[in-house]
């Protein structure tokens, strides 16, 4: 059902972060970078290392990875 | 009985960070980060990297893991 | 018709910022760095670390990704 | 005896920091975090990453590995 | 005819960062440093890293890739 | 004779840092962390991350090899 | 004739970072560090992270390649 946790099972890892970004692709989410920015907006895409694409009224985001601190569904 | 340890003995490593984290799925954290920030609610999933799933009252908060200093189960 | 993505579908990571980076190449973008600076021009190439290749105007500029905080096509 | 370096004798890498930390499994060790923090406790478990777990008293902490400086048994 | 991207088409990640250092060899670069240092000179060589080698007069200078923020051909 | 560099000659990479690192084990070492910190002692171990393992008078420190700047034997 | 490089020809990368190394083993280095630190010796060895040995007047010094800034031969 996800390519990245096929058999995982709920007593495993509880909902795993990765997992729970996928479930909020096409959602609002707020996200929080290391330099203080904050983006709300759809959640339209991510990977493996939490880089995203967020949608801000007209506007496309591409935010690496490595300067999220949270992303609030 | 963890996918991520399967044949651990109480001899080696002692009880592993991530075998903790596992038995505190469902349970209440505070987790601290590096700039400074907060979070007490239920852990509600991780992964290999400390990327933590953890929930406050009905909010949802995806932590990045290279944000992360401590967890305390 | 992406090699980083063969077989992803709509409801898997949905847009990932990879394919969103591929879609964007030969158009105008907008490079925020983290140490401030900002670069405005046309997306020539990128890699999977989002080193980008971008031109302003007549020049050419390598940006190594790690310097990268956000792209917006 | 040691997962991690099955075929280890003194002549090569002398006392490696992984079995110096299996060693202290069990036993009290000081914790310096990059910043500024010290934990005090015994050390209940570890990983390849140097991510430990300590307990105070009655208290778990899972210490992320990245923000350690240096563990004394 | 080159190792990096044997099989890399124009429609397929651009103009690639390292395949435009490629072509970059033999000319002159300006290199911009994270810690504010610029250098001027010939690209004499590079790897996957974006490790450097730069000639200014007679001076070589190896720059550790880590460093780079940007790359002007 | 060393099972990081079995076959290494003199003509490739010189001593290599690891090598050194294993001709001081027993010896004393002075060793300068990022954060200004200054170790002397003997050196009793190290792993290939550089994480060492350093004897004061009776008091044994693991160090993690990310926070050291040199070692001099 | 180089591990590390094989079959490299002048027309792929030029004249690689590690090789320039290599070529500098035995000869006289400055050596500058990210933490503004400066080292002038000769050039005893190095690995593939940029770890170097270098020794001036009778000192020996190790350093981790995650220090180095830019290293002219």
């Amino acid at each position: 059902m996800h390519a990245l946790a096929p058999d995982m099972s709920m007593s495993e890892n509880g909902n795993r972060p990765l997992d729970v970004l996928e479930t909020s692709v096409g959602e609002s989410v707020t996200i929080q970078l290391k330099d203080g920015e904050r983006y709300e907006g759809e959640l339209v895409g991510y990977d493996q290392h939490m880089n995203l694409v967020v949608e801000e009224d007209e506007d496309t985001t591409i935010i690496r990875g490595d300067n999220v601190v949270t992303i609030r569904p």
